[in-house]
């Protein structure tokens, strides 16, 4: 695979209570494809580390020795299962906690004397994987399905998180149906997410569009004529 | 105020870390206005009571007790910071912990041997307010804000929360610019909450559509007749 792939290291963040559980099965799939392609992989078992989830003050040991593994990594990959159409509350807190303000987010830029964020921030220079498994059918997470749209679900993690903090923001590998699923069915769908997981570090991020005045009217809203009569997230993205 | 105000409970859940904080001037404030207007309250302060946010093993005494606090309420406020375009994660774990699976929704009805879910579930009965604290500007979070639409951007907690499990979601109610506010914007924002709790007995929730056959094929995305061509969470309304 390219040279770009050289030496690329990943943090794979998992939040799921149980080691015996499908997304234990589909985190080692993932995390064996991604060595096996050449890249060093750290594994942030959440629950089993002890992560405390809860933000009372700021700051903390714990809190630094997340950010540098965050630092660490060319990719970060967020493992969950879909609990209220969000992250449980372990991976939530976990995002409350370690993406600071100062470090993620609002770090001073000295040239412009600008705060970075939406595209630029602390975490620039890295892309972002959600990898999530739904009891939903997946006609149910769509346009018009019953859920939701995947990429509308997922806004508050893909914009207002990875593309907030600087980065680049894959589209979400979503593992739908997976109440009762078989034996037959995991291997099935272990070997979907290592096969997207090959091109992880290649593949197009989802365009979203910086907070510049090119496209934000004083950083709040779009132009009228950036994506022109556009309403939702999709407005949000370069055209082509 | 009408006879479907008299005996009337609430639950006002409160997630923010600080008892000194803008956010425990509002509950004050919207607490106090509902009890003046014959509400009785209960008042569940998250962190001040110590709740564990981290789902691990279903059940628990502590689950049994908010349980039974939901239930005894005609009204659930939740009332947080915005945090990652969503709730903290102390809040997240009330819900992945308290709302679950035979209580809250797949409850199952003896009459049509249907899980009762989406209009139908174990909350029915009931409405439910968000009121939210948000460091943005009031039109980064508009149909085409930086931060995204409002309803969007609570639709895991409007239409797949509340709605989910049988309550009616009223418009959340959203308090912007908050980074900085001074004493006189504290009273501002606080008599604004106040004014709208007194009528949250009885105004207009959002009207989702419940689901049944009429609207979903085989429950799962809407009918092609319905809101046609429509997309996103408005498409999953009444229309007038």
């Amino acid at each position: 695979m390219g040279d770009e792939r050289e030496n690329a290291h990943a943090l794979w963040v998992f939040a799921h209570p149980r080691g015996d559980s499908l997304n234990a099965t589909l985190r080692d799939a993932g995390v064996a494809r991604l060595r096996a392609d050449g890249w060093s992989v750290d594994v942030a078992d959440l629950y089993a580390e002890g992560f405390d989830p809860v933000l009372v003050d700021e700051g903390g040991d714990d809190v630094r020795a997340e950010q540098c593994r965050l630092l660490a990594a060319d990719l970060v990959v967020l493992q969950f299962p879909l609990w209220w159409y969000g992250p449980p509350a372990m991976l939530k807190g976990w995002i409350d906690r370690v993406f600071e303000r100062g470090f993620a987010y609002d770090v001073p830029d000295p040239a412009t004397g600008r705060n970075r964020k939406y595209g630029d921030g602390g975490l620039v220079g890295r892309r972002a994987l959600a990898v999530v498994t739904a009891g939903d059918r997946a006609d149910s997470i769509s346009a018009r399905g019953i859920s939701g749209d995947v990429e509308d679900l997922f806004w508050p993690l893909l914009h207002g998180t990875f593309w907030y903090t600087g980065m680049e923001a894959l589209a979400p590998h979503l593992i739908t149906d997976v109440h009762g699923i078989d034996a037959d069915g995991v291997r099935r769908v272990a070997g979907i997410l290592a096969e997207r997981l090959g091109t992880v570090g290649t593949e197009e991020p989802i365009p979203y569009l910086p907070m510049t005045e090119e496209y934000y009217d004083h950083s709040i809203a779009l132009h009228p004529h950036v994506a022109a009569g556009l309403v939702g997230g999709s407005a949000h993205r370069h055209r082509s």
